[in-house]
């Protein structure tokens, strides 16, 4: 009996987010629909964040509207702040149902304030009030902590510090609890040793883990994860996304690069890699530039070749 | 008390190698020279194969006589056939020491045939006579399994065969065994069985593990390896290196992105990375087109950035 490790894809709303160029509505149902058939987890379909700030997440009504939504798939959104907790509510209410909303805070002070202009103690009242919300309306709540394994303003980050901010969620009544690691500092000993604290202290949410591949690490610190007892992933189909600070870098751990793996280690993902390839093909047409996925360009891992007439070594 | 890996970089050898543009021989050798400083346990210099098949090693006897040697540091070539070790050992004793010769057979027999047109019994008996010509010049010799984790024409490679090469080689005399994960198919959980194996049936030489980061799993599969026991890694600077099947893909693990990760993990790689990456930024003027390496785009870890006056995500 192999053991199942679930996977949510983030593209289109991390992914997208920083896209300079607006991807067309009509676009993003169509990917968001291919999505659903290959047998994810869960997909984070849009963000209820100020359409001025992220022109990309100004069709969450639409996309929530219009998506088909397939049994046993979560439809999950992200929300930073109440004022968009109040426009995810009422979409809900009236023209497409959300499943569960992801809120956030930095374990950084610093990046808290940079990210959301509130102390972390200000994002707690904030979700204590959300939390209360989605459950009057039937949603499920997960709490992040962003920069949980390291800040780009501040560096090291207490460990004490992310576990206490996992077990606030978890006290006001959270379903679930994800450490993000924001710009990709995380290193597979951590990893290990702060999941297992994680799935010590919170033991009856759902604990996700959320990496960036920004310095090469993010498919070892899944395999940490693991080792710690966290089943539940997020990737970035295509390898989406970036990091604000450096121009070029790669951003999000990899979705199909993540199934492959998975996959080879004898892991059930749940996932038909053929089809999460079929998708994320497309992607570099979709944004217009080339994309960090490397199951897509080398084929999976018996991908077999003919043997070449000519020796290539000697 | 940190606990010490080895690290070895290949970039001139297995880079450069699949260059089109001729490498000036003043530039490998600079280059050389700059990763003595940098604290590397071995450094691939070159190779002995045939210069019209791999015009970029048509230079192995002047580097070999022109490079600057740091104490510490083992030079290593590689060498694909008799040919080759009568050049090596005649190089050795005339023009330049070499410390270490690199031999190797695929695991799998189409990709030795395709390789060094051999049967794997074939390349044995070379071996054998090559061992004996190294013992008598005084050079190291280890023995490289390549297509170890799986062969990209026949798929899977039974473990007992690779293990079984690895004896061989042991039996003949070698100073050490290297797996090598030729076209980037190995799996952590697959890395860890093997290295296992490999150290508890071959004991008393060295092991090392050379990775390809074909499909992302490269650092995943260091760590894997080091969990099994095995201290020796080979990189490649920049993360330089391709793969012969699949244009733009990933090659080689990035030797700094290695160290990168291992130091942050509170391993002792002896390596200075700051060094390192001196030299891994110089490495796309030199070869003429973007690299891997992702913490020369990145920064180090625990390079900070200044808090930004915008607001970035709301």
């Amino acid at each position: 009996m192999k053991q199942r490790i679930y996977i949510n894809d983030v593209a289109v709303r991390d992914g997208f987010q920083i896209e300079k160029n607006f991807i067309p509505t009509e676009t993003k149902i169509a990917l968001i629909d291919a999505l659903s058939e290959t047998g994810l987890a869960k997909i984070e379909v849009t963000s209820f964040v100020h359409p001025k700030l992220v022109p990309n997440m100004a069709d969450a009504v639409e996309i929530l509207a219009n998506i088909n939504r397939v049994k046993g798939v979560t439809y999950s959104v992200l929300i930073p702040n109440l004022k968009g907790m109040e426009r995810a509510i009422e979409t809900h209410k009236t023209r497409g149902k959300v499943d569960e909303i992801n809120v956030f805070l930095s374990a950084s002070e610093t990046h808290n304030r940079a990210n959301v202009n509130r102390t972390c103690d200000q994002s707690f009242e904030d979700f204590a009030i959300m939390i209360k919300m989605a459950k009057d309306a039937g949603i499920r709540m997960m709490g992040i902590v962003a920069t949980a394994f390291g800040c780009p303003f501040e560096g090291h980050v207490p460990e004490e510090r992310v576990l206490g901010f996992a077990k606030r969620y978890v006290d006001l009544g959270f379903d679930g609890v994800t450490l993000g690691d924001t710009t990709g500092m995380a290193n597979p000993a951590q990893v290990e040793r702060i999941s297992a604290a994680l799935v010590q202290q919170c033991p009856n949410v759902e604990h996700t883990l959320h990496f960036h591949n920004t310095r090469g690490m993010g498919l070892a610190n899944v395999v940490a994860g693991i080792r710690a007892g966290i089943v539940s992933y997020d990737g970035s189909l295509a390898g989406l996304g970036g990091c604000p600070f450096a121009p070029g870098a790669t951003g999000n751990i990899c979705t199909e690069d993540t199934v492959n793996m998975l996959e080879d280690m004898g892991y059930d993902t749940g996932v038909d890699l053929d089809k999460l390839l079929a998708a994320a093909v497309k992607m570099p047409a979709i944004v217009g530039h080339e994309v960090t996925g490397q199951v897509m360009r080398a084929g999976k891992t018996m991908h077999l070749h003919a043997v070449p007439d000519k020796l290539y070594t000697q």
